[in-house]
């Protein structure tokens, strides 16, 4: 490659590159930075222009891609070679050139059509970072010197349960047809896994529905409990919400597939179950106080995050703001 | 392949088999079922001896794996040939053995050193299914006349925020110096991300620690957000928690490869910042009324899950109990 494409690339990619050593390089593909709570609306305006500036695009005959504000390079996985003899070929001038011109980390997003490359990929010392249906993730953290700060995947898979008690004080449950307690008559509350994009509480409503025919709304947040080592090794948040039950509705399907039977029963026979599991018996009396009215639990509204158009659920549970228009008001937020 | 080899392969593959649809199909690696709150100690003596009868070695010169209590094999990373020729001739005959025994879902997970193989499984009928920095999880789902029902992949990333006041009334807030609000001058509270396996409890401890200096512990959860699409599309499920700081460290420290400054700053001024948005508005709400004594937020507390020796982290909210000894009387679970 020439001297001077080498180091009109270089000016390009530097342009976003500052000196100070980053802990978290985020691909611009994604949110650069979590939105954890008491960020500020400034940071969108910088984030939308930032992107903007680093969406140049970088194609010299090398893998093409484009920088993004954090010292890396986000390749276009639509200009990928598919084969794998042209892919190494662009691989190897690709990082010798992102290299010499100061870039950091190489996020590379392989789909099934390019599952021959990811091999390559590794050799060259890609290593996975996630994977969906539709793709392989692979990173590089090209620095020799300052290990890879690269961020984590998903780490948590999030899990519901409904507290449904109706107007004879009847309790919601069911009796699972799969998984280890098949077989076992034991009764328990409807639970299941949040889809991906769904709110908690939306979650719950839609598990009691399809394994119940029972329409329910949700009411309040009771407990969580996190726990470790679940699923393919990632952890667990699970939910315990109180839904209230429409009035009416004696008759209780379920869902073949998943359930042996499910039922109202009376709330006392519920308690009284020799089956609870020490963490059981805690979650049941964060259901009982919120059943006798002294414990309200968590409520949930949707809220705007920033100064963007989205809104995200925020649970909370101080007792002098219900979620309503007096709300708005005593925070300003309307006039 | 003998007819007498395929009918005794069979025969064990099907030991385990029902005749009953089955909606969630976990592999027997990790938990078959994910411990979703209110579920009993006996599946746990099933999940065990079940394992057991499953876990016979299933080799005939095919690729070697066992079947699960789920109708699923789970191949043996280590027995699956590392050249992709005689990979590809291994699975072929080994599909043709599966769906003849009524296998249904299959789970290859392929390290590093089998990054060749990828492509060869994709071109078989295999999918991603999720991958860590030691492989990729590839599943195929055998049945024709049946849609997938393998359960998804981690959805979440679980984020803290610490609401850290001093006996002056001061908050301890940081500026950051990576990221959209780098150069902002604005002032937040100390922020991060959950590691693999870590209690929030304890990460919210943590992200104080190394942002500050300052030594706190936790206290209560007084918020949560969930926002979905953050980080690689994923959803992010945020705890605001206040923690209590040890009395008397009057100086705090900074990271200086993620923060520009940290301080101590009087809580009014912190209040009247004009850069907070509406949703730190209300979670602002959260933290002056856990500060005047009218809302505890939720404890937290290590809770046995079942009959098990493991304990998971459970967060209640209701003010009867402390999470002492005596709420251990209340629920009968010490004499």
């Amino acid at each position: 490659m020439a001297c001077a494409r080498l180091a009109a690339l270089r000016s390009v990619l530097l342009r976003s590159i500052g000196a100070s050593p980053r802990k978290i390089i985020w691909p611009a593909t994604s949110r650069p930075h979590p939105a954890l709570g008491f960020s500020s609306a400034p940071r969108l305006v910088e984030s939308s222009s930032s992107m903007a500036a680093a969406g140049t695009e970088v194609s010299c005959g090398l893998l093409a891609g484009r920088h993004d504000a954090y010292d890396g390079i986000i390749l276009d996985p639509e200009s990928i070679p598919q084969s794998p003899a042209t892919f190494t070929e662009a691989l190897q001038v690709s990082m010798a050139a992102w290299r010499g011109a100061g870039v950091k980390g190489v996020w590379m997003r392989l789909p099934p059509t390019h599952a021959h490359c990811i091999g390559h990929a590794v050799d060259a010392g890609f290593e996975f970072h996630h994977a969906e249906k539709e793709y392989v993730m692979l990173t590089c953290w090209l620095p020799r010197d300052v290990p890879s700060p690269l961020p984590p995947n998903a780490s948590h898979q999030v899990g519901v349960g409904a507290f449904v008690v109706n107007e004879k004080r009847e309790v919601l449950v069911v009796q699972e047809r799969l998984g280890p307690l098949r077989g076992k008559g034991v009764w328990k509350l409807p639970t299941g896994l949040v889809i991906a994009g769904e709110d908690i509480t939306e979650a719950a409503e839609r598990e009691v529905g399809e394994e119940t025919g029972i329409k329910a709304k949700f009411d309040a947040v009771l407990a969580m409990r996190q726990a470790h080592g679940v699923a393919f090794g990632k952890s667990d948040m699970f939910f315990l919400m109180a839904l209230k039950p429409e009035p009416g509705q004696e008759k209780v399907s379920f869902q073949a597939a998943e359930l042996e039977c499910a039922a109202w029963m009376p709330l006392d026979d519920y308690v009284a179950l020799p089956t609870h599991t020490p963490l059981n018996l805690r979650l049941m009396n964060s259901c009982l106080a919120y059943l006798d009215g002294s414990y309200r639990g968590l409520w949930a509204r949707r809220v705007q995050s920033g100064f963007k158009a989205t809104q995200d659920l925020l649970m909370f549970g101080e007792q002098s703001l219900s979620g309503g228009r007096d709300e708005d008001a005593w925070l300003g937020l309307v006039k």
